[in-house]
């Protein structure tokens, strides 16, 4: 966890008072500083110290004990009604203001949303991964199912005691059971997901944190290639106290993973005495959006059991592909009989494929029956609602709708990404080489100056304030090359494509005038 | 986190063979043990480090450092591929079998449930405080509303963008503007609750590990008065580090808080070098059922004031009252300038008053503004489900509903309560005074022998395994005394209660035959 001292409560000041103090007399000790310093200093420490005893004693005279403890020379009022309760340090630290331009911008969008009627002038939303595309096909199956997805079987009757009541915190067992089919529909050319490795949970997001809590202790770490997803550093670290190693993946390779990277950045943390506990990758990669090849992911494979570490698959957009690359889970690497299927662990939803955010479904898939155990008693902090369980059951069990709209979807994407890719073309910006997700990598380091991070957030500030769109610039996701821009166009529909082209257009016309 | 060496995986043991090796080296250094142990002992040590050497620099011979770190003289094969990957410390410990009777009560129901057709010699379920008395009535009301609470406002058709999309991860502005007003009409007769300092979790427990996260630091911990809820201890425990102070309450004082034990165990602690950060309450009590005094929660409030600590009251049952004492909320107690507001946190949800848990409902009500802000960005990991709020917004605004069911619901829960109550004063068993909660807390301290946990635990075993009756030990919520047992009435129908008596009778007779 990273302690921040400015967030901690009233009643440490007196310490940082203290460490003002000591500093001027190390001065002195050392010869530096006047006579008059001499003098003046030990006189105030000793006038401020009986201040202290006196004020402690009068404010507290039948348990001088409590004093010790509580109560060290509280500087705001010997009151104490005006005593400020401690909070964590922990929470303290989450709590301060988001520092991240990838939750900036977010809040900014919140504040000030594009419509194109009430709000024309408003922020454009391209920094936030949500699939709005296929929305339409997910409003028809609902208007048309949702009151019978919650019916009893084979009845009228609502299934009030399969809704209301308790039920296993880690999922229902007909919904591990649609999971893995749609699982293997999705990803699944060779390989069949097994329900009883399936544990569900509110959202990936909590599914990444179970992860990291199983795999690793406080100060332990996880290495990860980059660019990667802003939220790791929030869902694998906040509680957990595991820490992320990023490994730079550079845009001449494509921003492919590199083991000789891995295995630097692993020696690296060793000598430095941390515990790597696996490699944490997004496949499709989140922001890029290429693919990890098959032999790409044997040598991942290969590395993890030389290291004897983990490998967390986050694979939560491997049916957002668009274009003609094969996407290959990290579950069809492993045999039947591999003994490594103990340290893979894979992160599915519905948040992306099937534009459920608003859901909260979540997936753990793990091979390794610790992990599996451990990990379905902690869903009792994250368990999905049992109606919304149901009503999914239903919609993945309907296997003609979900085929065709996985279909629609790969279309819709592809046409979006493709015109977008197009419209940045004209402008003479390139785009990172990519077959899935829900954006894309755009460079645009020839509109920053300076050529660095400075520089590039300077232009996402301009972006967002001058064109009013929001996108992620890559020191967001630890990109070590200042300039790109992480572009969602799937919250968009086709006719604001034209809009967005033409507020980026205003911006680099501005760079291409100051440059 | 409690560690346990036994679940720690294979690579450890050679530790735990060093440590074995020095206990009679010791042994032999002081003097005892004879020639034989003396030579033998250090010639074994030499022979097996070189051994362990050998071994290592064999299967290892690029790297060496690697080996010094992952495979410290791998006992079970000198093939990598047959290294078992390391699963975290909190992992092993929570992945093992529960030892709790609570839970493992809890596995057996799962097993073997009482069904008066299918498995009239099941065992019947007192062990969870489940609400299934009104379960008719929100059925009714949801074959009614289910898919009218989905539509968009004031149009037929579905609000599929309010539903499927990402919302506020801490809850809908709706819905906390219908819980503060369900929480106003069931806690408050003077007090009002406030939208914006509720913030929405998937269920009461994960509220309150957030709680637990952003009040304490590992290795801090609260006090909990006695007998308490045996889920305290994994939810406040388990993934935050803190600890939890037992502070015994007697049946003598029909279990009724105490400042003075309260105010002991701070001072143990805090004599320990151990920091307590508050006061953890149930109120309505569980497992008791009563409830604390107006004068107790002012009492409760200057200790917490005193002491610079905050207070957890668990509210969650403050709708399920039932006998003419009057709930009074902690929220009661503040008024509208009180600077201690700060300190105190309120968690609320629809699982136990509203006969939701399925639902995944809760609610941290703070008057701290850093708790709320950390709160606020923890429920990324919580989540509620968004059509589950939306059907709960159109609910709990439904006041007519609302106000009908809550007075049938205690009606029921009253008339199960004394009918199971004097069921076993028949019996001549007697209870603890209770007004409040789906269950009450039952002395069976006669009955069994010896008199110690070892007692109790033999009596449990007997009400499950001969009664087939799952209810909760006293000891499995740290209750002090030995012989008590937590029985939750409300997810029996009236018609079980004869049963149930007849099947503790059963027990009873045997316990009086033997002693």
């Amino acid at each position: 966890m990273t302690r921040n001292p400015d967030s901690e409560p009233e009643t440490r000041k007196p310490t940082r008072t203290g460490m003002r103090l000591i500093v001027p007399l190390q001065g002195i000790v050392q010869g530096r500083g006047g006579l008059l310093l001499g003098s003046l200093i030990p006189c105030a420490l000793v006038y401020f110290f009986q201040v202290y005893l006196k004020r402690d004693r009068s404010s507290n005279p039948p348990s001088p004990s409590t004093s010790a403890v509580n109560l060290p020379g509280l500087p705001r009022s010997s009151s104490r009604a005006n005593l400020r309760v401690h909070v964590s340090a922990r929470a303290s630290s989450i709590a301060k203001p988001n520092d991240s331009p990838y939750y900036i911008g977010l809040d900014r969008v919140r504040e000030d949303p594009y419509d194109e009627m009430n709000n024309p002038n408003g922020i454009l939303q391209l920094g936030l991964s949500e699939n709005r595309l296929t929305l339409d096909l997910i409003e028809e199956w609902l208007s048309k199912n949702l009151s019978g997805s919650m019916l009893a079987e084979g009845g009228d009757d609502l299934n009030i005691r399969g809704i209301a009541t308790y039920q296993p915190s880690d999922g229902l067992m007909e919904l591990k059971v649609a999971m893995a089919g749609f699982m293997t529909e999705v990803m699944g050319s060779t390989v069949s997901f097994n329900p009883s490795s399936v544990v569900l949970t509110s959202g990936a997001t909590p599914a990444l944190e179970i992860l990291s809590f199983c795999l690793a202790d406080q100060g332990n770490a996880f290495l990860v290639p980059t660019p990667y997803y802003p939220g790791f550093d929030r869902d694998m670290r906040w509680r957990t106290g595991v820490e992320l190693i990023p490994v730079h993946c550079r845009s001449c390779d494509d921003f492919t993973l590199s083991i000789k990277a891995l295995d630097q950045a692993f020696n690296q943390a060793r000598k430095r005495g941390q515990k790597v506990r696996g490699v944490l990758i997004s496949n499709p990669s989140n922001p890029v959006g290429n693919l990890l090849s098959r032999d790409m992911l044997y040598d991942l494979l290969d590395f993890a059991r030389e290291r004897n570490i983990h490998i967390i698959s986050d694979e939560i957009f491997a049916g957002s592909t668009h274009g003609n690359e094969e996407f290959v889970s990290m579950a069809e690497i492993l045999d039947s009989e591999d003994s490594d299927r103990d340290r893979v662990h894979i992160i599915y939803g519905l948040s992306k494929d099937f534009s459920l955010p608003g859901f909260r479904v979540g997936v753990i898939y793990s091979f390794n029956e610790n992990v599996l155990a451990a990990s379905r008693k902690l869903t009792r902090f994250a368990s999905v609602s049992t109606p919304t369980q149901r009503l999914v059951v239903s919609m993945l069990s309907d296997t003609q709708f979900t085929r065709e709209y996985m279909k629609t979807n790969r279309e819709r994407i592809k046409t979006m990404h493709d015109l977008f890719v197009e419209g940045l073309r004209e402008l003479g910006i390139e785009s990172a080489k990519s077959s899935a997700g829900l954006y894309c990598f755009v460079d645009m380091s020839r509109l920053i100056s300076p050529y660095n991070e400075k520089g590039e957030l300077e232009l996402w500030d301009k972006l967002l304030n001058i064109s009013k769109i929001n996108v992620t610039p890559g020191s967001a996701c630890h990109c070590i090359e200042p300039g790109w821009f992480r572009c969602c166009y799937t919250t968009l529909n086709e006719k604001e494509i034209p809009l967005v082209i033409k507020r980026i257009r205003k911006v680099v016309e501005t760079c291409k005038r100051s440059g």
